[in-house]
């Protein structure tokens, strides 16, 4: 593939930032890649396992020369890093994201970059239990969709800079508004994390009168609640930058619970077999749809 | 081993019925089992499969001359088949089961058993995504819970003749009361069922006004949701036979997702931490101690 980007900066080197080095490396399409980070010793590494060329845990510096600005940092970051970063970018440099949460990602942007028509919000819809760098892997991205969200005034020409990257990592590329982005992502990952934590929670305090109840979980209870074993951190951030949308797909959440609630306390038995039908029959369709079945 | 039944027979040969037939074989410690079912095709399958020796489609019958009756049926089965053999059993013929819901096991079996003293509530704590005769191996349980619900009444004898097949079957047996049973399992199993089947609706109903959100779904989601792909009609009999307890967890679930939302509403960044923390550190804690982390 030919060169897309003579110099590209990734701030944050970890599962996101460090595939994203490798496919693009793989791929040919980048002269030279910079890590930033604030933990030397994890750049260090992510040198020597030769994902990317130079290191660096000044931002401000790092940027000064880089064509594409790749910011894969956790949502309670943006501010930081965003604000180190807006006054040394290159004139032309074009400043794309990983983010959970895009709404949130443009207001940082508007807040600290110089010129907004250069950002390129994206976000990949890829990962993987593990984090960091060591858990990176060139085809993490292959087959997933990767979702932008350009406002009017985004570059045409940014936009499709950003896009033919995503394309070269393997990835289907699709626009859509930060708004409907946020709502989705709400519905399909925010919410079942919310759940998971709360689940958890529940059970415990289901067994506080007496056995520990865990001990009987099995399987399905382990797959159910895995997400629930992710970062409180990371997870904290993207609710609170995406409060809204969250809270609307929570109070979703609650209205089926309380139909199901309804068909118990009614002992509706053939409501109940709707219910749990209906949800059965989504999931399938999913499955099927995408080929997972 | 010695042999520790005679005659076998086995209601229900799927995935439960046909793993402990199979266990049991292995071990050495049952004469001849009898498959009983409604359906010939299928017990004709597990004849060849060679997971019992005889087959019948008329439980009465079937059970005539069995030293242990042990039903695996679904909890929506129970009524039909306790009243098809209760005046059919030997004199001293052990009834045990598997079924998910124990005090509504010990109401019909109350209705229908001559001599309650000789059955045994169980329910082993282990399955798989799959289901039927051509799913069950001799191994399901190695390692696995049994918890076994005695009634005051129940024979010692009998419960020890139960628990001698289970621990043949290499499962850990435990007893304790039917309600701790009901209360413990409506905990780790029912509230994530009747959870999954929610969630899933609730995701598409977030949907409904645009884009399909399932497309945007993940693995996580995959990995959240794969209950909700269960059969709909044995988990509406499990909910329906567990009511009082599964309202109670619904209630308890319903607390901690009001407590996320609170601290969502009041943009409480710390307390969304600890709620989330205290699951992810109870999840890890679970995983560690069963050796699963």
């Amino acid at each position: 593939m030919s060169l897309l980007v003579s110099r590209l900066a990734v701030i944050g080197v970890g599962l996101i930032g460090g595939s994203f080095a490798r496919a693009l490396k793989v791929a040919g399409c980048v002269g030279s890649i910079v890590g930033v980070g604030r933990a030397s010793e994890h750049l260090k590494r992510a040198k020597m396992l030769g994902v990317v060329d130079e290191i660096s845990t000044d931002p401000a510096q790092a940027v000064s020369e880089a064509d594409v600005v790749f910011v894969a940092v956790p949502m309670g970051a943006y501010e930081g890093v965003f604000a180190a970063v807006g006054s040394r970018l290159k004139a032309d440099a074009v400043v794309t994201d990983a983010g959970s949460t895009k709404q949130h990602a443009i207001e940082v942007a508007r807040r600290h970059l110089p010129d907004l028509s250069r950002f390129v919000p994206g976000h990949p819809i890829a990962g993987t239990e593990r984090s960091g760098v060591d858990a990176s892997f060139a085809d993490l991205f292959v087959g997933r969709r990767c979702i932008l969200t350009p406002l009017p005034e985004t570059d045409k020409e940014a936009i499709s800079l950003v896009k033919r990257l995503w394309i070269a990592c393997g990835s289907e590329v699709e626009c859509m508004s930060a708004r409907e982005h946020d709502e989705l992502l709400a519905a399909v990952s925010h919410l079942p994390h919310v759940a998971a934590y709360a689940l958890v929670n529940a059970v415990g305090a289901c067994g506080r009168k007496g056995k520990d109840p865990f001990r009987y979980a099995a399987g399905g209870f382990r797959d159910f609640t895995r997400i629930a074993s992710s970062s409180p951190e990371m997870w904290r951030d993207i609710v609170m930058t995406n409060r809204q949308a969250v809270m609307g797909c929570i109070d979703a959440f609650k209205a089926e619970i309380g139909r199901i609630e309804e068909a118990l306390a009614a002992e509706d038995a053939q409501r109940l077999l709707e219910l749990f039908g209906a949800a059965k029959e989504a999931r399938d369709r999913w499955l099927a749809r995408e080929g997972l079945a």
